[in-house]
């Protein structure tokens, strides 16, 4: 029996007209897996067409009867909010009917209720948010990416294991390199924090690589970045401002002319595929790590496709043992440092 | 009479194979400037040609016997080394004899030796790094980048009126928007130093325009951010990253067989102006503001093309008052506060 996945269908910008076409093709693709479509019935029905028999008992609704939205406190959400598809699809992972849960709704709320209903694993102090980011060598995940900033070294040290079981469980590489995010200028003076995170990482037992600066997470020398979440929040939002800054200056260099057009045309099939190589949808799907549960979350603008690519990670993490995997080492390094 | 650059020729990866052939262009395209070249008379003399008879009195040779490099420790540098050619242009600058000093050399050194020879203006703790990137709409300027980590607030508002007097200096632009860099997740807790700050920009009488995200620096959104130096570092890294994975991606798409190279020639002319369009060498050149001067940091790895935007930024600064602008502004906020 494979994985079944908790859909919070109502969640992120475009709701079920997204998510559900979105969980229909993850069945088709993935044989093994089940889902859960979690939201209020007759919203979910409406696009759900003759999937009820084409998947039988692998499709399952879950009724909630509201919704949380984008501009809802977390602590609202959380308190008020008790029968939200958010929160029920939280609570399927709670009660092990449902190996993991994705949502594309508010980011605060989903940390705040998966804290409050699944608990924080022992040795973990505060969950984090990873993302997988393109880089020349293949993939590099990041973390903290904003659920925590004013880290102390010890957090940074929880980041850099979680990160390293989050790659082990999804990329199926035993010893990630682990990187710390640092600045090289020789100038004035370090991060005191930083400092003391490396002294932690080095003796962790985990592949600790060492200081990595900014362009490192696209260079690949390392495959999981750790920082605090202001820094790997900023790295984030900067890459899609210059990822976007630049698309455009492209398209608008192509478009300037009737000869320039006819060149875009000749060169469709390259930029094409090169669009298709740095598509942001590929890399959609962000684990709340530290969780006695997977919980991943999706942009909130996500289309079918990107959300699609979330709900495989989170099959893929939740068959790979991704929590067992964190509590192993996190027992193995109390027992050391015991 | 113009501005007068001293220009440390022996700094950065090159030396005077570059810094020179920069300097000679530059007073060519500045016929109002001068220029002092510092550092070893004969490793200077090989690369001028006809040049002193060219340009006569607007060309100077100043002898400085000692090298900082890329490896000196800054106070290594400052103390040891008061003949070398960074602290020689700093010395110029001093005395007047300089409106302003360009350096490609050791980012820590120049900072430590500027601060010491030149002191910071009545009001500026510390001394800050700005770089100017491209935007949807322009230019940004980002600042501090890296010589100021664990920043106050109160640091945080000196850097954002240097920012803003800076490019009211080079741009022209009276009121410049000042942003500050947050992260736009609701999540968990906001950091204190960073939503302090904001309350004395608010009531700085900048053009404030509130709280930006890392995407904003590319769109726009205003015309200075500010970070503290840990940020800013990361998010420049992050970019120089980024930037040249998109460009070997889009090398790598175009070489993949004789077809897409045939494509590559028929859209060459696009490729080479979008190119230019975000060529890092048109914004070289970083001030360190908050100095009793002029103090301009060129990237090491600069060529003569990009050593030269350098100066010329220099000379645009110098030439519009940017100290004094600074310090008027700085009195301003006294008097204000008084």
């Amino acid at each position: 029996m494979g994985v079944t996945i908790a859909i919070d269908c109502m969640g992120g910008d475009h709701g079920p007209v997204v998510t559900v076409p979105a969980a229909l093709s993850f069945l088709r693709s993935h044989p093994d897996a089940n889902a859960i479509l979690v939201g209020r019935e007759e919203a979910l029905q409406a696009f759900l067409g003759s999937a009820p028999s084409e998947f039988g008992a692998r499709l399952r609704l879950h009724p909630a009867s509201e919704v949380v939205t984008m501009d809802d406190p977390p602590a609202i959400a959380m308190r008020t909010k008790k029968d939200s598809s958010m929160r029920v699809a939280i609570d399927l992972v709670k009660s092990g009917a449902a190996s993991a849960a994705v949502s594309a709704g508010n980011t605060g709320a989903l940390m705040a209720i998966s804290r409050f209903v699944l608990k924080t694993l022992p040795g973990i102090d505060r969950p984090a948010i990873a993302s997988v980011l393109p880089s020349m060598k293949g993939h590099t995940y990041v973390l903290d990416l904003g659920a925590n900033v004013d880290c102390s070294a010890e957090h940074l040290l929880q980041f850099g294991i979680m990160g390293a079981m989050l790659v082990a469980a999804v990329e199926h590489e035993e010893r990630p390199r682990v990187g710390l995010l640092n600045i090289g200028e020789e100038a004035i003076k370090g991060n005191e924090v930083v400092k003391e995170a490396a002294e932690l990482l080095r003796n962790s037992g985990l592949n600790f690589c060492g200081n990595v600066e900014g362009d490192d997470i696209y260079k690949g020398s390392a495959d999981v970045v750790v920082c605090d979440g202001f820094v790997g929040n900023v790295a984030l939002k900067t890459s899609e401002g210059l990822a976007q800054m630049l698309g455009a200056f492209l398209r608008q260099e192509f478009s300037r002319s009737w000869l320039t057009k006819l060149m875009a045309l000749v060169a469709l099939p390259v930029l094409k595929r090169f669009k298709r190589r740095v598509d942001h949808r590929l890399y959609n799907g962000a684990p709340l790590l530290g969780l006695r549960g997977v919980v991943l979350k999706s942009h909130g603008s996500a289309d079918a496709m990107a959300f699609e690519n979330a709900l495989a990670r989170a099959a893929e993490a939740a068959s790979n043992r991704l929590i067992e995997r964190i509590g192993e080492r996190m027992a193995s390094m109390k027992e050391v440092n015991a």
